[in-house]
């Protein structure tokens, strides 16, 4: 990295920035819409994820810019004797700065907070058509032990 | 099924009979402890289970008898518009009922309660290992998309 990357909470000045990002990726570009003024959907669930101590996004930045985003989500589960587990969701970095290591930074920032919040395991789920995403999280050390299921409603 | 089953919030006097059906699995033989009493980890997590408006522990009863579990997290999302997703988890039916349909039924009132949640999508991982359960989440309309990667902290 050129610059140093800091990791903060997103305010709600950062969504006009992480929409675009979110935008601006081969399969969200089909789902997202990124438009002036952003579609109240999208700060609806700013508003939501802002006010649930379960879940921070958090956005990377070199200097004052947003470089990169991601949702973690803490959920406590019976399973494993009570466990928490951390869900990172939403990982996106800018185009310009993709190669340099903000992804990476990014994630190894989010396992980190996963630590601090005292969960035994992270985990996510990657489309199996980002076959570039698959190697980058398994050299990060995660183990792809699952299949990961969807359904539209 | 020979008797109606009914879905409700567990309740904590649930508990002991959730933690027996958990540790009453190939896999969660190896990582639960099943002990009277139990654990305080399972209690702890099941107050914040019970506690967390976006936490469902859903248990399926026959009568007075608990036959199937399931915990459902509601998490708002930045991506699809600022959708909310429903993640299914910790899915176990008693082993004297497996093979009547207790396991769909549970599933089914699963992806209804995302509906009236107004999630827009409803997600499960399930362990490779796991054959049969591929199969039978495929049945109910799921699709395996995704890779499920795991880290153990």
């Amino acid at each position: 990295m050129e610059n140093e990357l800091k990791f903060r909470i997103a305010t709600i000045n950062d969504l006009d920035r992480i929409v675009a990002m979110l935008a601006d990726d081969v399969l969200g570009s089909k789902r997202e819409r990124y438009e002036q003024p952003l579609p109240d959907s999208y700060i609806n669930a700013f508003n939501a994820i802002n006010s649930d101590p379960n879940n921070e996004l958090i956005v990377a930045c070199e200097g004052d810019e947003v470089v990169g985003v991601q949702q973690i989500t803490f959920t406590p589960y019976i399973t494993h004797q009570g466990g928490w587990r951390a869900t990172i969701e939403g990982v996106r970095t800018l185009s310009s700065v993709r190669g340099k290591g903000v992804g990476t930074e990014l994630i190894k920032w989010g396992i980190h907070r996963a630590k601090e919040r005292g969960c035994h395991l992270v985990q996510l789920t990657t489309d199996k058509k980002r076959e570039d995403a698959l190697r980058f999280y398994e050299r990060l050390g995660f183990v792809a032990t699952h299949e990961g299921l969807k359904m539209k409603l």
